[in-house]
């Protein structure tokens, strides 16, 4: 069992970065990945406010975009504080950390910008949310400060677990395989006559919600595809007689 | 129940303090209290880092000792690291409000310096210490950050007494309704081309313990029969023209 790694997309100030590094370390996490960050990771501030977490700092990895930066990952949770109309699966942090830490092999925390989170697609990449509950007049949380909360939860989880029996990580689906489904689902119903798929980013949304609820497994993943796989042959034999 | 309130013992770096006040102010607390504060409250960057918790900041009072700051507390609990050699009652912050909470009138939690934290007087003019759990490597939390894990633990605790979750019944799905999804699946896949259904109770059990992972929403629930349908009308189709 393994502490997540934490994604930082496209953070605006230095000092936050630094002193995110700091938060991650005081927790135990050392794997800090940035997502196109607006400032060079050598500055001074980030330098200083990452105190002894220089190391966090200077092992951090950039990539271009989010999907790059969640590739190896088996959960990525994003973190936002906005409600979603659709019923997708919200956690607390402490919820998220007992429900996945000890299950997942790699999980990444997903944190937007400082100014304005995360956009609806980023969100829509993920496969939940973490919620921070927060005072209902001013839940505005520093970048840092979201960050250690999350990371100490996951922490506490990691401390009661660390005695434990590992649990068989075999099943476990990667993140590039549960959106393989997704582009497979997507394929599928755009091409089922009756089916009504006038706003498919919207349907598949709904549809996703529901999957990364339940979280399958490969055998589950399989089975899906393989209805899928004989939905193709049906209406592709269909078209064909047309 | 009211929530703690924050004593700050000689906090030397005025943006430090604007990082409590905003930390505090994002989990409901109010009330900042500082011991010989080193740098003046007005300091440009403490009402930066306030960010929207200015009026934590204007509201703090100031005071010349940590007995003075804590006058009308019936509970005092110091934030410390340092391992004691008494027999002295150390919580986690978690442990701490859940015990203290409802039944105090009035907590402090104090803190104390950047540099090198509370002094063991101070230690002993509290009643109890907290220590948080951090990485045996490095455990040195920034001082805001300390200050938003604890009241963090203070809220969720202030917010389990105060809320009772309300459930949205209209969008329960009845078993029936469970019931029925699973006959349309069994119908469709039953009928399905290419799909091996040479054991139907088994494939069905594997795809419900999914869905009932999910707990799906009616809404859902008329997603994946829509679905469905359109396979059905796809393969009768392709039947009839056999």
């Amino acid at each position: 069992m393994g502490l997540p790694v934490v994604v930082l997309v496209e953070p605006s100030h230095p000092g936050n970065i630094g002193a995110v590094a700091r938060a991650m370390k005081t927790m135990g996490h050392m794997q800090l990945r940035l997502v196109n960050p607006k400032k060079n990771l050598n500055d001074s501030e980030a330098i200083a406010r990452a105190s002894s977490a220089g190391d966090v700092l200077t092992s951090a990895k950039c990539y271009a975009s989010l999907e790059d930066a969640v590739f190896d990952c088996d959960l990525v949770l994003a973190l936002s504080n906005r409600p979603r109309t659709l019923n997708w699966p919200v956690y607390s942090p402490r919820h998220a950390a007992e429900k996945f830490l000890a299950v997942k092999q790699k999980i990444a925390l997903v944190f937007g910008r400082e100014s304005n989170g995360l956009s609806n697609d980023e969100v829509n990449i993920c496969n939940a949310q973490i919620t921070i509950a927060t005072n209902s007049c001013y839940g505005s949380l520093n970048l840092s400060h979201a960050v250690q909360l999350t990371v100490y939860e996951f922490y506490n989880v990691f401390l009661q677990h660390s005695n434990q029996d590992s649990i068989d990580l075999n099943e476990t689906v990667l993140h590039f395989e549960a959106m393989q489904l997704k582009e497979h689902f997507n394929k599928t119903l755009e091409k089922l006559p009756f089916f009504d798929m006038s706003s498919p980013g919207h349907t598949l949304s709904r549809l996703f919600c529901l999957i990364n609820r339940a979280q399958p497994n490969k055998n589950e993943l399989n089975l899906l595809h393989g209805i899928l796989s004989a939905m193709d042959k049906v209406i592709d034999g269909a078209k064909n007689e047309d």
